[in-house]
């Protein structure tokens, strides 16, 4: 037992260590631990408690669920959950005040009537794909307030003052916590988003290098390939959901420091998706010579090869440069001619080339793909340069 | 103005009659209102609202935050939601407990420092990916119940009494929506993923079949080329991520129709990252195609591409069925291997063929495309035999 529970808790140290290397995520705790505790004080100081009572709760409780990782997605969540209070708050009073004109019998069934239709619709709502994007916290919260006030005006009659201290205590807490999140060393969402796909791009140009290096170089200066670095790309084929997510969350943000609050994030997603279309390919590519790790390539092939990748490679570290300082790229296109016209050379190389039997397959297979990769490269070049 | 509000009515329209296609969102949101109606209840009867009185509200609550689409998400976050409460008021109490030995002046300071450290930390735990799959909204609710019933508990003596009312409404609530949400046309996420599976590996098969159809039929017999459903293999390609949550909230589905409680989800992740990986050479087969579409095979090597074609999607067909049935694909390695010797064919027609200038190139391309493609295949029903 003892020897177990040793080893629980080197795993646990070890996974600790592990979530710590990124320095932002304990400084994020650390905020979240700082708005608590500024929130807190709600109860701790006399003069503040007697201005709001035990609604300073809600203070508390809306500091913890606003508080997100990223500035965008705290004030996306901040700012939902301000409207929704106060609309449902308002259709909720509106609701009570309907009721009670019913009469003592009527009053539950109303009010139980207009809180199935209310829900249902709202619930209804947060399917529609625009809403679901942008909205979806606030539609949730929407109907919880709007359930809260109406069903609970039947049991309390000061629910003016319930929703309005409700209301107040949840405006305070998103400030607390959208401030503490932009004003302590804040987390931008889209920053991060720029990085990722500057990486992205930089990733493709990097295997394309490693790659060249690892298959087509002249057998004498073999140097040693970074597998690792040159896998790095996997990551680009399954990132679509979590930059759209990353997307909308940015788009929550004032312009931070380089961007502009009307940042196309969009064209982002542009880029990005064409940098995908080069990693599917890149990903056949990979495979394909893995597999078939023995096939031989006449050298003058070869020296082809290796410049074509060498050059979509420098094409694609402008792409990454350019998208990093956003400005057009500039020599891309010199890159992307330059690797045309290797392109040209090894089909009339292939063209003259005389093969015995089946030699010619992979050769051939490697022409294709790597025209076809320059293609999308190019597209890529040209969705950054809009 | 009013052709505007016109314009922005039927897009709505519009929107609500594509949300509404999917019947079981429209039940999703009737259950939701008839939970909330039925937690309301604790209001409506004076006996009910006798015994638990404002707290009640927490039922109500409790019932909108829990329910969701799903029955594996809605157990998920109701048992996350229960047991992160009962140790958190746990927590919370012996805090205060604490405080109240360090007299009147030192409660505040421990207070406060306790909820920071407390709260530090399970945000931080929050990062580690084992909590964060499955019990981020734990955590959260964890941290929500402490500082409440720690700092309220300042004011307020009857902590205990708040606490313990808190959880019963919790318990209740989450009761409610469990149960409404697997008794009334229940939604078993689990259901899902298998029918996505089953599907995407469909959707291989289809675009393999069209494909052959398109490029490799002799002349005479031109059929038209469905292209929608040709192209539907494009979802597989990016559903990694929703694919890896729909697992996740699976596994809190107790053993409905057809899969036992421990089914095994991992190797569904499995069979689809290996389609994924199908799906990665068909993109680049049929971007391939498309963007070389005057190309020349001779007929010899279309009527081989044609059969190798349709047995890689009979193939497909198998294993789609075999996971369908859960049962191992008794007929896809015939299959298989019909597709196999197809390609020896190929290799042989390839190696006794002179071809003029460039025109090997589609042909040699195709074969060495087509050939992996088998490979990965192959590898799909190797995981669904498993």
């Amino acid at each position: 037992v003892y020897k177990k529970v040793e080893h629980e808790v080197i795993e646990m140290v070890k996974m600790t260590k592990s979530v710590g290397r990124d320095p932002r995520r304990i400084i994020h705790s650390i905020k979240v631990a700082l708005a608590i505790t500024l929130a807190s004080f709600f109860y701790y100081f006399k003069p503040l408690y007697d201005s709001f009572g035990a609604s300073a709760i809600w203070a508390i409780i809306t500091v913890i669920v606003v508080f997100e990782f990223s500035v965008g997605a705290t004030i996306g969540k901040g700012l939902n959950r301000m409207i929704a209070t106060i609309l449902g708050g308002a259709l909720g009073f509106g609701t009570h005040y309907l009721a009670n004109l019913c009469g003592d019998k009527g009053q539950p069934l109303i009010l139980g009537a207009l809180v199935f239709v209310v829900a249902a619709i709202a619930s209804f709502m947060r399917f529609f794909p625009s809403m679901k994007a942008r909205y979806d916290y606030g539609l949730l919260i929407f109907i919880l307030t709007f359930s809260m006030v109406a069903v609970s005006s039947y049991r309390d009659d000061e629910v003016l003052k319930l929703a309005s201290d409700r209301f107040l205590t949840i405006v305070i807490g998103s400030f607390i916590a959208v401030s503490i999140c932009i004003f302590v060393c804040p987390i931008w969402i889209g920053n991060d988003l720029h990085d990722q796909l500057v990486n992205n791009v930089e990733n493709l140009a990097t295997f394309l290098q490693e790659f060249g290096a690892q298959y087509f170089r002249s057998s004498q200066g073999v140097e040693q390939v970074n597998k690792a670095s040159m896998h790095k790309y996997k990551t680009i084929l399954t990132s679509k959901q979590s930059e759209e997510s990353m997307a909308n969350l940015a788009r929550w943000e004032p312009g931070p420091r380089k961007f502009g609050f009307r940042h196309p994030w969009k064209q982002y997603l542009n880029i990005s998706s064409s940098a995908r279309e080069c990693a599917y390919r890149v990903r056949v590519l990979d495979v394909y010579l893995e597999n078939n790790d023995q096939i031989q390539i006449e050298s003058q092939f070869k020296e082809e090869f290796l410049r074509m990748c060498k050059e979509s490679a420098k094409a694609l570290k402008e792409v990454a440069m350019a998208i990093k300082k956003m400005a057009p790229p500039a020599l891309a296109s010199a890159h992307i001619e330059r690797a045309k016209a290797t392109t040209e050379n090894l089909s009339s190389l292939l063209a003259n080339h005389r093969f015995e039997g089946l030699e010619m397959i992979p050769t051939a297979t490697l022409v294709s793909l790597l025209i076809d990769l320059l293609c999308c490269i190019e597209k890529v070049a040209d969705c950054t340069r809009e």
